[in-house]
């Protein structure tokens, strides 16, 4: 295994270098597709079940939608066949045969789900919709990254639908702060929320809410979304029912998809180091890994006490592995499993069987010896610190990346070399907007706060404070 | 709502019915694809929770694969193009241009996973390697039905790699096991388990176990297959390694798939009755719905007893919902909630409070009156009542079409006009096989006994036992 390159020198090739030696995820041979192996999936999954208990926690339900979508549905919406026409791959053969009509692979499912709710909506009893699916959609984008951006990619999408706009609006709203909990309490990812500027809002909705994130490159990543969509999606569908008063109504949509195998990346790019990855303890495949350290006269001993210690957190619900792959030594070992970032791992010897402890070394660099009485109690704090401390960290470099500036000639040379998070002043004019491409840098959100009073660009009076960022 | 069509006179509108009017599923807009609907979709995350568990528990991984594959891969196995390339979906543009070598909608994942395989494959210290990948699969079928036979549906399938074929054999047979564990004690579907013939495995298999059920209706149902894998798909990805004595070798190969959302069609076609669905308690999404019976003057009463035997039955992990909609009547609800194969019923009124008692009505027909304070308690012993009653009632059904005849012309008119299950001799010529073509019956599978001396069709000696049918 190759050492990996330098995470202050070059942070894009660490990134993909991490994705590949911890076997998180291999290119596939197919164009921008990955293979998401176990280790990789694993943290997917747990990922999928913290986010899914909380889906259905607060009413929606799950359900299944064709991943092919007839290519007619895409064009009924101006604004969104615009936005993904570029992207798509299309069916045009099936069973031997050139179908009529095309087939497209699933963007996104606004356009067929909506044909159904279009089905299901009779009357007013009938709202709210609450339903979300879990699955993968195909965009074909022409630079891809593993988990970052790849041309297949999973995630969950909800779709709803509401009498009023303000349900519509709560709901968007709703939805947006369980992905920030999702972020801040599990992936120890502290995020910016706000809304997207009319250019960079979804394609077909009247308003997007973003949660986004700067790596530790400076770079902003957004991480998920949440629409209020545009009711012409309810009159193009003819999502039409009768209202309390009998009178005929479309109802108010939303969607929102605050999970994507992205947020793996995001996990790398936020919590890495040189030796590799550091995974938050709440979704970590593994959280503990035992190293026993023996020769041959004591390896029964050792191993027997090892393996006592994994059953003791079994019990107590940690998920533990035992290393006891005696052709490695343990120093191998440790470089392996910290390349993996297990947020945890336990040593035993003889010295410390002979003393009743046991080693507690965490992945950030803290080392305890504890009692091997109290080894689940002990894991558990140990577990719960490392998920505080990684938030905590991340939460310093988001501070020490996020900078106030009032005009754009006082922070673009540093945009511009070091990256970084700019809240600024907007007059919301697109022509200001477009100024900041030059820099290759974008509106990652409008934020709820005005503490600016003219526009970073021209000489036009501010309307909102914004956050200004290249990103990912 | 319409009466569903009579279930002995009409079992496939009845069926089609049931789905539709049970809200599982809805016809999509896409030919040969459904929507599984929320109370759908919910059966099927319950079956996959119980057997993601089992495949985990027995050593496997779970990961992702791509969903578009290389068409030359398919192409690479000679049986295996022959089999799926009929009912292939085929991308052929994507981004705006057209494709330089099309994809292929994955029908199954065998080739794209040998080729990853290949990849990861060094040393005969890398096996085994046991992959499972729970998606969806596309195959473009002439005739489809809802859940048994769609041009999408879900799935797992098991893919593993061995270092001998006994172990490879061994995997294939055990994961089959793990079928007809799942079928018999969660779906409550007594199976047939045996060996495909050469003609009926699958395209690129060296052998092919199967598990089958019979229907109400007397047909055939494949719930699932494992396989013993061709090691020439070892050979054309070039999947060698290095083995114990230093020389290559090629692994031996597995994949399995023993649930797909077929599995709910099995469900409703074995369990179902003239009312409705009826669920098997371990797998269905609402266990017991409460309905409270009040008038005006008791509501509140009523309401607040039934909240807490609700909340009393979530407290002892029931999955249960309270019917308190004012505006249908307890009749209404109850043909509702039959309608949806909801396993038990609790009805509480003014005189059940008042005896501190509830109405405990299964959906089989029994009734009875608990007390109060035992409610958890009465309420699992009826579901688990419930499930073995549903085993039982199923395993009498099976013996009832399994009949034992020596030669076809004794059993081709029953076959033709009843269906039914018919085991006899076969002497293993597909000319004899062949035979039952005419009656629209196949060979479902061979069983390991050997009670028939000649063949069901010609003279020679029969080689074993096989079950006959007409299938789904």
């Amino acid at each position: 295994m190759a050492q990996l390159p330098n995470i202050n020198e070059n942070f894009a090739e660490w990134y993909n270098e991490i994705v590949y030696q911890s076997e998180l995820a291999d290119l596939a041979p197919v164009k921008g597709c990955i293979v998401i192996r176990p280790y990789g999936w694993a943290i997917w999954e747990n990922i999928k079940t913290v986010l899914d208990k909380r889906i259905k926690e607060t009413g929606h339900q799950n359900a299944a939608f064709p991943l092919l979508i007839p290519e007619s549905f895409l064009k009924k919406e101006a604004s969104h066949v615009e936005g993904f026409s570029p992207e798509l791959a299309v069916v045009t053969i099936a069973g031997g045969k050139k179908l009529e009509e095309p087939l497209v692979v699933r963007p996104t499912s606004e356009t067929i789900i909506h044909y159904m709710f279009a089905r299901w909506l009779k009357s007013y009893r009938d709202l709210p919709i609450k339903i979300n699916q879990w699955c993968s959609v195909v965009r074909w984008e022409m630079r891809t990254r593993p988990f970052l951006r790849t041309t297949e990619f999973f995630w969950q999408e909800g779709h709803t639908a509401h009498e009023t706009l303000e349900q519509a609006e709560a709901e968007a709203k709703m939805m947006m702060q369980e992905f920030v909990n999702l972020a801040h309490n599990y992936l120890a990812i502290p995020v910016i929320t706000g809304q997207k500027s009319e250019t960079e809002k979804f394609a077909g909705a009247d308003k997007t809410y973003t949660y986004e994130a700067i790596m530790q490159d400076g770079k902003a990543l957004q991480m998920g979304t949440s629409h209020l969509i545009s009711q012409n999606f309810a009159k193009v569908f003819n999502m039409v029912y009768q209202d309390r008063e009998g009178k005929t109504a479309y109802p108010h949509l939303t969607s929102w998809c605050g999970a994507t195998t992205r947020l793996i990346g995001a996990v790398i790019m936020t919590h890495g180091d040189q030796k590799g990855l550091i995974l938050p303890p709440k979704i970590a495949p593994i959280q503990v890994v035992i190293v026993p350290i023996f020769k041959s006269e004591n390896k029964e001993q050792v191993l027997s006490v090892a393996q006592k210690i994994k059953k003791d957190l079994i019990n107590c619900n940690v998920s533990v592995e035992l290393d006891d792959d005696e052709n490695k030594t343990p120093g191998t070992k440790f470089y392996h499993w910290e390349l993996r970032g297990v947020p945890v791992r336990i040593e035993i010897g003889q010295r410390d069987i002979e003393k009743n402890q046991a080693v507690i070394a965490d992945r950030l660099g803290t080392k305890n010896s504890v009692n091997l009485d109290q080894i689940c109690a002990e894991i558990q704090k140990t577990l719960d610190d490392v998920q505080q401390k990684l938030f905590e960290r991340a939460k310093a470099k988001l501070q020490s990346h996020w900078f106030k500036k009032a005009k754009l000639t006082e922070f673009v040379a540093d945009l511009d070399s070091k990256g970084g998070a700019y809240q600024t002043g907007w007059c919301q004019n697109k022509e200001c907007e477009a100024k900041l491409k030059e820099y290759k840098a974008t509106i990652r959100c409008l934020l709820p706060e005005r503490t600016f009073d003219v526009c970073f660009n021209c000489d036009k009076k501010s309307i909102t404070d914004i956050i200004v960022a290249k990103a990912y």
